[in-house]
């Protein structure tokens, strides 16, 4: 838990979007998922366009953002339509944007081989740039959906999405054939690390943020250590109440030695 | 295989909407379904509006039609979103529209409990009015997810449905828990029926398309027995291929007999 030592319960709950994007969350479950969240003090909710209206009202005076997705879970819209869904999710008070990368496009040869050039990045890089210009100063999010790509294609798509302007490359939607791992978020890192040093200095800023399957305090810190800055997880109460248990049992102990 | 006798390959091959919506389909693969479609005599192609454009350009002069997914596969984006993504599916030239109905709304309470009387029933039929309305000539279909529905939520789903103006009502999105079973299709064609009852004669000609999981000749015979007229699957060569397969084994056999 040596990662764990570095963050008290406010710290820790800062880092997660409290999520919820099934088909079937109802008004009555966003309402919940707010409050939840602003009890925790996480950073943002994270919920389907539809239910946005009902994040802004019931976050409204609170530190909590409220934020959605765009191109929600499969990427396969055209970019244009993810340029106006963000416009719109914007207008109605989304404070930050997850978009999904158009993964078929990136896989396609004439778009996306890492072999054949910079030249053949376009694609990605046009459409994480439409996005990012119509969120304005709202930060974006580019889910690349590591599932359906190769560690290379990963590193690919993150070094793409950072030199496009993402504030964030993001794992996974949670809806694809399996979540975040750490090999994707050591992939994604090295994309970073590719794009910074392909750019003038201090230019770029995008962090990591893992989504997918995280259900557990343990899978939490592993990703924090392998580089995460932002956690996506449906499962944050009862992940924050194993850390706030243990981080009560620490300080008892550190009172006792004493 | 009582019901297979009343079709031939080619009336067989006309139930289908021959389905590509996983999110990594690249437009090679697309390109390669079309063929597949109109080789076979399918009744559409159906893909993600990303793919619109391949598939409207590759079915030109075929018989097939080019369709297309709204607010797919969550449904959740408002309902001005899903008018607007028709209308622009249409330009595309989307000749189909299958639409994901908004399961959270309809689940909660303030509008879809059947217990609480027909006002409750109005966000559903409002926003399949406002696509019906948005796709003009065009057909619309529209998805239930039954997986997430009891079977009376089902029904009911379906009666309202028809009543504002879907020509299909379809089972599922094949990205839920499941896909459709002849238990949905029994409660869906009972709700048909009550709509029919509930309007003037001869108003409601909607109809039942199976989705979701639909992977063998087996299972399609069983749809079609059970009320469905149009069948989507993404494994329709393999299924043509065992029709055809016993439907000539089938004219041999009568012609031993003569």
């Amino acid at each position: 838990m040596e990662i764990a030592q570095k963050f008290n319960p406010q710290t820790f709950a800062s880092l997660f979007d409290h999520t919820l994007l099934r088909a079937d969350a109802t008004p009555q479950q966003i309402s919940a998922l707010c409050a939840e969240a602003v009890q925790l003090g996480c950073a943002t909710v994270c919920v389907n366009p539809v239910n946005l209206p009902v994040a802004v009202r019931d976050l409204e005076g609170s530190p909590v953002l409220p934020i959605t997705v765009v191109g929600f879970p499969l990427g396969a819209v055209p970019v244009s339509w993810k340029a106006e869904e963000t416009r719109r999710a914007v207008d109605m008070g989304a404070q930050e944007i997850d978009m999904v990368m158009n993964v078929g496009l990136f896989l396609s040869g004439s778009l996306a081989s890492p072999a054949s050039g910079p030249e053949t990045a376009r694609g990605l890089h046009d459409e994480v740039s439409a996005v990012v210009a119509a969120a304005g100063d709202i930060p974006v999010k580019v889910i690349i959906e590591t599932a359906l790509l190769t560690p290379d294609l990963t590193r690919h798509a993150a070094r793409i999405c950072a030199e496009a302007g993402a504030a964030f490359v993001k794992t996974s939607t949670g809806f694809s054939t399996r979540g975040a791992s750490i090999e994707d978020l050591v992939c994604m890192f090295a994309g970073i690390q590719e794009a910074k040093k392909s750019m003038s200095q201090g230019v770029i800023h995008t962090r990591i943020k893992a989504s997918g399957g995280i259900r557990s305090l343990d899978q939490v810190l592993a990703m924090i250590g392998a580089g995460a800055h932002r956690i996506g997880s449906s499962n944050t109460v009862a992940i924050m109440s194993d850390f706030t248990k243990w981080y009560n049992a620490q300080n008892l102990n550190n009172l006792n030695n004493k």
